[in-house]
């Protein structure tokens, strides 16, 4: 476990090594995702875009990269009793999938009332859901009281340092080997900037790492109405969200402690957008590139048409984080 | 131009030599455009479903192959007046971008209240758009005066030997060289049947040479709303749809001459589907695959989904055959 301090801290903090360690570990369970570009949204944008396709992941979103890792970094003994989270989102899902590929049992603490096609995937790939009321300290609870019953690792959903290692091999693909969808133009050159969503800072903080070795400028983006991250950073402290009122359901969540302690060294900036701007940025991407892309993923689009690109940064790499949509929200059109 | 009689007909009909010659002729223009695969599609349709995705060809539907190989096989002299046509849907657009490609102007006849999207990529194609009444009379007069006032050769949207035989490239790479997505699973086999959508026929004529010639088996698809193929399949002579009033917008037009002369000699059954149908296909398209396709595209597995697959095809080629999705019609969700 390179890096495994921060700042002199105790915490357990991944470092690049750790990152490259996870590639090779989840090599052969994930999908080394596309890259695709569009002319359209490069002009828009006025820089050229690299979206790299976590919609097109395995459970449809990076989030197996790092459920993958940490599941597949159990030794035999502990990995015995399963694994188990809370998760309203993505991450259920891919744990449930990482866990069924190493023939363990999974269990998704999940709030009642999650939209009915994050239940759908957590129980399609063989997850069971315990259901809590939709409080954080209910969730947590809940899963206190599921290990003290089942037993089984705790796989946190971002704090959590084989999660962030793993999630980290988006950015370490996208720079090291970005391989352009056949039917999308090839790129001009090397990205020279990283932009992520921002909730837990999973994601970010395996961005950061791969940036900060690799010369890449490294920057979050997350919404307005959850600008938890751009406050810490800015505080150099974690100022938890309060009331997250967003579309982008995957960045609700506050800041971890390992995801911050990364953050906070390397990355250029937070941006924050709006709810007009996420819709605008999905729509695009949806009529541009013909992917679903969830509202969180549409984030960094969002952010590139909102602030402009990065100053100097001709070519920028975006992580495409998700494209778990729930079509039930999106009004009668798509509703028989 | 072999195949140029059908049943002895005076009709200018393609044959399969003519797709091949088309495939050459448009290579360099047109993407090679992948295969992908759901397990959970397969799962509820019962067989292998092998998805070519012309959702991502240029111009964002099969439309450009045809109208990229009708403005290639141009001699320069008519090319030079530019080309023009009728068209509410893909055809405009693609025509546009195979003229501008060919560095030649291109007039589209659209009736006056077509969706934005399509006005916008008529014109992001650089052609110019000339607006009539919507009704098929009122844009043949249109057509005949623009004819009349710019010159230019006219391409119609199917009932044209040269757009029927690039519309069977599409069928011919599912059969002859698929190339699995790079994310999804790689088809357990060479496919035994070919589903299209039928509207005008393009698609489905230029697919039954493929079929015909490769021993496949050859399908259409429609709305039961707008069943004038199935009908006149089983009349023997072409019944013109009347009153086509389906989500399905890129098949409410009626069988043309060329295309039936073809698909009455080799097509093995046509399928209707209801409206319910195609919004429920749609939807699992979008979900399953994360790939945007327009409820056209959507038809074969519609069909696939509500009368099962073709008794005895373990493996069924069909194609997506576009993606331009009228997002604003899908309702609040989508719209800022």
């Amino acid at each position: 476990m390179s890096g495994g301090t921060a700042g002199g801290s105790a915490l357990d903090v991944p470092g690049f090594a750790d990152v490259e360690a996870a590639a090779r570990r989840i090599a052969s369970q994930v999908r080394h995702t596309p890259v695709v570009t569009s002319r359209e949204i490069d002009r828009l944008v006025g820089a050229e875009v690299a979206l790299k396709c976590e919609n097109l992941q395995r459970a449809g979103a990076f989030k197996f990269r790092g459920a993958s890792n940490a599941v597949l970094s159990l030794r035999d003994e502990d990995a015995a009793g399963g694994v188990c989270t809370h998760s309203s989102g993505n991450h259920g899902a891919a744990l449930a999938l990482a866990a069924r590929l190493r023939s363990i049992p999974a269990t998704v603490v999940m709030p009642a009332g999650a939209p009915r096609v994050k239940r759908r995937a957590v129980e399609s790939h063989g997850g069971e859901i315990v259901e809590c009321e939709p409080t954080l300290a209910a969730r947590e609870t809940m899963l206190r009281r599921v290990v003290e019953e089942r037993g089984g690792r705790v796989i946190h959903p971002y704090d959590n340092f084989h999660v962030i290692a793993g999630q980290g091999t988006a950015a370490l693909e996208l720079v090291d080997d970005p391989r352009p969808a056949p039917w999308s133009e090839p790129l001009g050159g090397p990205v020279e900037a990283l932009l992520v969503p921002v909730g837990g800072g999973g994601l970010l903080g395996g961005t950061t790492l791969v940036g900060a070795k690799r010369g890449r400028r490294v920057f979050g983006a997350e919404p307005a109405r959850a600008d938890d991250a751009m406050r810490s950073l800015r505080a150099g402290r974690i100022i938890p969200v309060e009331a997250p009122d967003t579309i982008a359901d995957g960045l609700r969540t506050s800041l971890g402690e390992r995801n911050f302690a990364i953050i906070r060294r390397e990355v250029e900036d937070i941006l924050t957008v709006s709810e007009e701007s996420i819709l605008a940025a999905m729509r695009l991407l949806w009529e541009h590139t013909k992917l679903v892309v969830e509202p969180s993923g549409a984030v960094p689009l969002a952010a590139l048409l909102q602030h402009g690109p990065p100053r100097g940064a001709a070519r920028i790499g975006v992580v495409l984080s998700g494209g778990n949509a729930d079509l039930d929200a999106l009004g009668p059109g798509l509703n028989p």
